[in-house]
């Protein structure tokens, strides 16, 4: 099969639809791989990168979309893109369609094939393919607001972790999830203290059974929403 | 030298001055060892384990008094013991003169030569004879608190540790010495929120480096103390 | 729908069926709670906070009884409560009715529609309003255990986590369990020598794999549980 | 004394002198502290705070170190705060003058005696008040460099814990003091694989005892250096 | 039923079918247990500890052989047992079939029904009697591993741990299930830097979850294999 | 200075006095390194790598001893190295002489200038170059002793973290020193129930402290050695 990778061109899109290592794994099974110049630069992979892996490196889009069979990309095609889809292609992305009925008619007016990677489902009924964006938002939750407690920043002046004989700042994490539990391990890395509210007391037991004494578990009710999140220095939504 | 174990008599006193592998030690080394009749019933040691050890157990305590050069014992002397001790002979034990003034005057009027557990004082300045002392009321304190906290008993019907979904309770220790940090390790064990108030911050930030996250460190002040105590499911005092 | 909570009446029963920020949640949802008065002064819970929370408080029992079409409680009806409940009403409670026939009659005879909480079975067969119990019981077993241990309490004088020099106290659990998994958890926590025995070695595996080098798993053999249980301070019982 | 704690006037600086909580104690012993109106504003604390813990709030600077025997405050003095401090006043203070020639000599023909934060020495030759300051410094160096390395921030992209499947950031600590641990803990917290460089070896030993295998621990050379820094994400210099 | 443990005949099989305390069981359930004499001599078990248990110890396999309805052993029949083997009888072993149609073919000429062990499934797909093999082969693997490593023993003179100042080795694990897992759980705790290479981002997942920061967790792709294995100092092969 | 560097001559004995990384931090600092070809091959170290650090590397050992004012060795000099030694030399190694005479007295023939490593003493009485020793011999002896177990090693076949089900062995330190809590560490590492015997509770206390729950502190007595050792799987003696 002839597979095509092209240059991300949503503003701030810096990630590329397949890493090198990704198309030597196709190569070796066979597949032909079709790579825009440029391609993987924002996350520091060159041409030769993909060269070295297999790829034919081709100058423009257009060549990408044009010679490809199966189209795979990070983020839901711009209407530029969605003009150089054909009814004979397969586009593998992240679609998002419902916040865009602008891409959303153009797409099906390209009568291409798309194959959203949100609605990728797993026999266990997971998602395999939103899973790490959980972690990765999860994580850095956590990272984004400890950087917007610091007083430069227009924060509160709380140091998450604290110091000895100063008590650590308090984190709640509503929603004990993907997410939730990756932005738990964060915080609790931080040293912070660290509560994570849930509907569901199994998970609840859980995260108890992991975290042990330093995350405390709350079942949710509107009360202890209420009585936690007012006493917070820094509250995680990861419902 | 004869070194003479009397059973031990003040009420509610289980244990004594020197157990069968202490005696074997000594015997090993010369010494000569004399134990009263079931003087370690009360921690589950016989008189054949002092035999087996070495000891000469004899039928009285008048036979230990009046033989030994060296009394061993744990309690500070009663009164009968004090009319046995001589001024030849050596007694080693917790005194707690300070608090006993009869019994003061008694070991005077003796003429021995008292050497109190208590006093005993490591080139460090340690006192090696009190801290298994403060660990054990350190690790007990935990214990009976959690014990008091049942409602059976008495108590407010908080279990230490919570259990997944409801919050765990909270332990203020005062005092990061040998029996807080002791305290601390037995309430962080039961998965109890524990905070520790010290004068040191120097001792706050040892603590912080063994305890991490777990333990929440606070500088003494009176509104540190004010705020932890009146929150306080168990306060421990161990200054 | 009315529903209705009654004061717990039976001896040493402090618990109450439903607490304030419960009322909270079904008075939102629009449901109108009928509670009786004092009902939640056992757990330190007052008829303001019930009335807060959006709760009418009644006088009497006989009130909530006769208003509410479903009655939440935590203990088997008494006798005088079988007599209030009506075959178009509701009971929610713990049954346990193989060992109290006697209840067991004045219950259908009242002709009530019963749901013990002890039969309510998740859909993958676990029991999530015994669950909570066994974790309570679990935990409560090794803080009752080690109280007991003490010499002043009649025990053999045996500190669970022993002091440094002085090997930590045998608990040996039979069971891995939700109970068991609870106790093996507060004993690791005090610093007990923690040995699990199960029939199943998947549940050890898993116990392994949590624990680590904190707890010994045997295989339930009749050796085996000779073995530990002869050699042990503590045994708790959680099959 | 009187005590008198002025509102920093340095740009950005938004600490103050004195909490209230410190107020308080001071009060207690007998002292008096003034202090100047919303001198406590930048870490959330009122004049009502300041005078519940007994101080007395003046509308000015002028009035503090009119009537103040000792200035309490955070930054070196500014050239309007020389001008009012007195020959017969003590002024406690971070001063650093080594780097700020005029404010040394404003301070100098003040006659003030002042005593620098920075210079203040504990027996065991610590520094008790640069610690925390170092302590804040290493944990807020993590919190940086992890919003640095964010691509939207014009870092490189890499998120210091990585996702399971995908290797985490390498951060190289190059010291292995106060600074450089807390640093570490943070970066370990965040899941960064962690190496500290340090040209002690005792130390690197006391880091390896508490840190275990979570850190790398590289004897300081030229070789280890170049070696460790070529190859990380995330370098902190804390020596 | 009667069942029957003959002394394994196999070079360097120290193991035996069953131990005393599986004796004691199937004897306490109504079952007669015939044991070869010095059947367990190579775990340490007498002849004696298999009387106590139950057992008749008998002086042949010959009689083992004939008297059993069921055969309990460890590895492959050899050609002299399978010819005492009759079709009235149950096997249960180690059979290992595909390496070795000598065996197969004489198994198949006795006409007794033989179990395999490696092919008892549990109803989880899991089995159960090949899982403790994999154990132990992940254990010993970083053991051996280990040993190898050291240059007396022809390796490359790298211990696993390092020491203070001085990088630990490199161990690279492919495939993370129970062999890989458990070689993992050696690896860490010998103090290495371990890294495990799957193909299942969801099992990568869990193993983040349960080693955290001390497992580097990869995704399985030639590159990344290439990548991990040319930097390692032992590499462990558990797929 | 010129640093010489011969290789080791010792049977056995693969390393080398000096590494490239130490020759580079020489030569920076303006001295000049002469070692001899072939010196680091057995630490995998070629001439290239020394010559590119600074050194220079020259044919035989004889021009090493004859040029350098300060020899760095690892083993004590053979006698053919003795002869080669001057007075006006300074040898840097380890010596060990108490237990080779002949060594000691070529030695003391050559008129050289000899530091033992092992006599080189910190401020605090520590002993720099020996600890590495001690924690190297601790970290094998776990090794060596698991390996040793081994039934194919002669062993008893008990494998140090036993698996799920079956209990892990037994290993008794005795001695809390580098050494002894080195091999702690690893023996905990790999599963072990390990117990530490040392005549100093300060020392237990210590231990107890970082390891918790993880070892078993006994104090030190003729008894405590003989119930611990008799009972034990593996016993390092690290006194």
């Amino acid at each position: 099969m002839k597979i095509g990778v092209p240059k991300e061109i949503k503003t701030l899109e810096f990630r590329v639809g397949m890493v090198p290592s990704g198309v030597r794994e196709l190569v070796h099974d066979g597949h032909e791989v079709i790579v825009e110049t440029n391609a993987g630069i924002g996350i520091g992979m060159t041409d030769a990168d993909y060269e070295k892996a297999g790829a034919t490196v081709v100058a423009k889009a257009e060549s990408v979309f044009a010679e490809a069979d199966l189209i795979v990309k990070v983020k839901e095609p711009q209407l530029i893109e969605c003009a150089m889809l054909r009814p004979d292609q397969v586009l593998f992305t992240y679609l998002h369609l419902a916040a865009d009925p602008e891409q959303a008619k153009a797409l099906v007016d390209s009568g291409t094939t798309a194959i959203a990677y949100e609605t990728v489902t797993a026999e266990d009924g997971s998602l395999p393919l939103l899973t790490p964006m959980s972690e990765v938002a999860g994580r850095l939750s956590i990272q984004a607001g400890a950087y917007a407690l610091q007083k430069a920043n227009g924060g509160r002046g709380v140091l998450l972790g604290g110091v000895p004989g100063v008590a650590p700042g308090k984190v709640v994490i509503i929603g004990g999830g993907i997410a939730g539990t990756n932005a738990a391990e964060m915080a609790i890395g931080l040293g912070a203290q660290v509560t994570i509210i849930d509907r569901s007391v199994p998970k609840l037991r859980e995260i108890d059974g992991i975290y042990g004494g330093r995350v405390r578990t709350e079942y949710s009710t509107k009360h202890s929403i209420e009585l936690c999140v007012t006493d917070a220095d820094l509250v995680v939504c990861a419902v």
